[in-house]
């Protein structure tokens, strides 16, 4: 669809915007943004040519604000309609907060945007979608799992949180701690043989949690690979029962014509004999 | 099927029990008492306002009790053919043991009430249902395990029992760490270095016993994973069974429809000949 | 294959050992042996009844070489034909190695003749034959594995075991701190980080092991899920298949009938207008 | 193709490393060089025959340089062509880089060469053909969680690099750490404990990071696998495809060849008629 005539200003932006040049441009500065960031981790780098490196960081950031701008102007509303733009806007937007020592922690976040690298190459796009589009079919299995964990945290909680405030304290860290048990990290050696030994019964509680949520696991995997595999295997006899569709159409057409030529035959036999049969009388 | 007139009590209060407002009601106060239960482990949310917690705890207490009794005089016996009341009838049950200052460690028991949530929402009993129904494939295996695990336990605590206490000192004891150890947490540098130090050949019944266990649920999971997904094609290839039975039948009915056109052609050729046989003669 | 009439000693001692009673109660005794075996592993219980248990012991140890024997008499060499014998007869042959005070560890060893729980069930059997088919089909990536384990022992063995003689001292050192490493258990903060601290450069050597490992160790796993996985979807598709050939026979023998049918209806013509040329001349 | 008369040296040279038994022999050295390497590991083995298995190791070196060198001036720069020639020349060279005593750890390296094992047995090339095959499909994936690691690296060395030097202090390391965390170990208990004592909100970094790495790295799996059992499929369902091809045919071709009969017996027919009309009239 060729826009012969871009007549406002809105349409030349728009354009402008879903050139090729500047979606190319982009990606050049979003690697070349990632690669000073990564520059900026050096301390030596940072002694040599760290104000060189603030002032990059400050325009890339200029640029990336001026193209969301840009695309806001171009779009209006329907920029928000593209969750790949969500994704841009709250990327560059966390680079924007404020810097202040108290939050010298958040100064990492606006590294952050160069994660547009997975928003801006159509192959990452392809993958990150993949991977989003897996969620769905795993609805019912992580809210189910997510019970079992604030049932469990609470219980934690409840039961161990006196005894033990650093791993059961609050129902925060018992989540925390639970998520850790669950990846079996020093589950045992770090966590529950010490709480074994002021609750000598404490496996009964962890022990099955681990069962449970190992299985639940499992069978989210589970459930994951047979949806993927059953997709792919849909095509395949899909594709399989066409081909045995056009054999069978193809065969018993020729078998068809063949008892129409017949047809032809014996009618023309029954005009001969009619014409026989009239010459006849 | 309507009930039309419910003239006992119970067939009323089994209409009650069965009716969607109740139902509702019952998942709203679940969900509730869920979170006043997670409100409940924090020390400040208690001191403020822990005697309305515990009002509330009780209240709600009160309600599953009413429930399941009128549950079960709607349903008499019947109540324990369904596996959910008997799941809701032990977790609330959970929730009546005593609370004395002793079995403090129990009071966390009466949370897992919030397990209703699984119980109660159709969604999660199916995916409850789904988790339960893979059981059954599972049981040689597992039976297969239990038993390499026993023997494994008795073998660990009559050899390393004596050395090791805090591991290997009762049967209990040996199945916990061999659990531990078939989780793979800590295992080298928790527990069979340590034995190696005193039993140089330790890492004999260790390393088997881990490829044996990892092995085995490997193929627990294999079989699982087989099992489902076989069930999907089944219904794909079931369903290109049909897609193609009812084509072939089609072609064929088309080419039979055009034979017996034919054969009715030939049968009015034979009368014509017939005709003109008469007339001749 | 009824045999009528065991004439000699050793016709009937087979017969004896193959009858369901025999069977079962070489059954009961395992598992009576189970249940006593786990009973010796309790100080208290020893302290009662040690005695009685040595001799139940010594009672069922006699009652498994007499059973063995009267096998081995009534098959012959053709006992070691039987991969099961030959499993029964080192499981039980272990037990018999002396009890010295210098080798007490190996006390422990009786024990694993309740694996024969494993022989003696049938489903058992299955389940360990089904994970034992699933070996050969492996055997490939395991003898990569293995020499990927030989090459890097060697070479942890001679590059880290003057540093770090506790873990790579000897070859077989090395080989388990690399069983170890690929279990991911402890790898980073309990060896390789302490490694990296005299050699900087470790995590090139370690790092790689562990992709190598994971990687091969997972196309492990899908190779053998793709044999269970194809011989499952395998015998699905011969009945899909022979269904369908049965279906495209009968159809076609339908038609087929027709066809003759007016083959024959044709032929009358024909003879019908012979008559009438015979007649008309 | 046999090359009937190799008059050039260098046809003859091709000859003699393409032959059977030459193969054998590198086999043969290529083991037994394994095995002296394996004896170098002990100093006991050093002490007794070391000056012999230095002796062996130059024997074997020059061997290996000769076949290499053999090999290149018989076929040139087409040697490189084979990738399996590129490894084995890697893997020598880099048994003959200096042994200096400032890079005692460099000694290890030579070892690789026993790697050839991998190059030399068909086997082991298949094996690892099969592996490297995967890798294509498993790039963009990759490439994915590469990005995702860099972005966390930078962000990890910015934000907890100044606290937590041993782990997050250059970019390396914090890749270094990230890769461990992703492996699961001692990431709770090691790393982000002690992180989240200085920075509470650390786990809203590392709980994220594990979750979309693991969800990655299962998405790889699923890819792989259902890749995998795709082609093993497609080959089944293609052999089911020509089954019922051949037999609709062979079916069809039979009715097929009944109409033609009849065709054929309709055509005399008419004949027939034609004749008795010449004759009537």
């Amino acid at each position: 669809m060729t826009e012969t005539a871009p007549t406002t200003l809105q349409d030349r932006v728009r354009a402008f915007v879903e050139r090729g040049s500047t979606h190319n441009a982009i990606l050049g500065v979003i690697i070349f943004n990632a690669i000073t960031l990564g520059l900026s981790t050096s301390a030596t780098v940072r002694a040599e040519i760290g104000g060189t490196l603030t002032l990059i960081d400050h325009a890339v950031m200029t640029f990336f604000v001026a193209e969301l701008g840009l695309k806001f102007f171009a779009y209006g509303l329907r920029f928000f309609a593209n969750a790949w733009n969500i994704f841009d806007f709250v990327v560059v937007g966390l680079g924007l907060l404020p810097d202040r020592a108290g939050l010298s922690a958040l100064r990492g976040l606006r590294v952050i945007r160069a994660m547009r690298l997975l928003s801006v190459i159509p192959q990452m796009r392809a993958v990150v979608q993949a991977l989003l589009d897996a969620l769905p079919g795993m609805g019912a299995v992580i809210v189910m799992i997510s019970i079992v964990f604030y049932v469990f945290g609470v219980m934690a909680t409840l039961m161990y949180g006196a005894a033990f405030p650093q791993w059961f304290g609050t129902l925060g860290g018992s989540l925390y701690s639970l998520f850790q048990i669950m990846t079996l990290e020093s589950w045992s050696m770090g966590i529950v043989r010490p709480v074994m030994k002021q609750f000598p019964m404490a496996w009964l509680f962890f022990v099955p949690f681990i069962v449970i949520t190992a299985f639940s696991v499992l069978n989210l995997f589970i459930g994951l690979l047979v949806n993927t595999m059953q997709s792919a295997v849909e095509e395949e006899a899909e594709a399989e029962f066409e081909g045995l569709r056009d054999l069978v159409r193809s065969e018993t057409d020729v078998v068809g014509a063949h008892v129409l030529d017949l047809h032809r035959e014996v009618k023309a036999l029954r005009a001969d004999l009619a014409a026989l049969k009239g010459s006849g009388s």
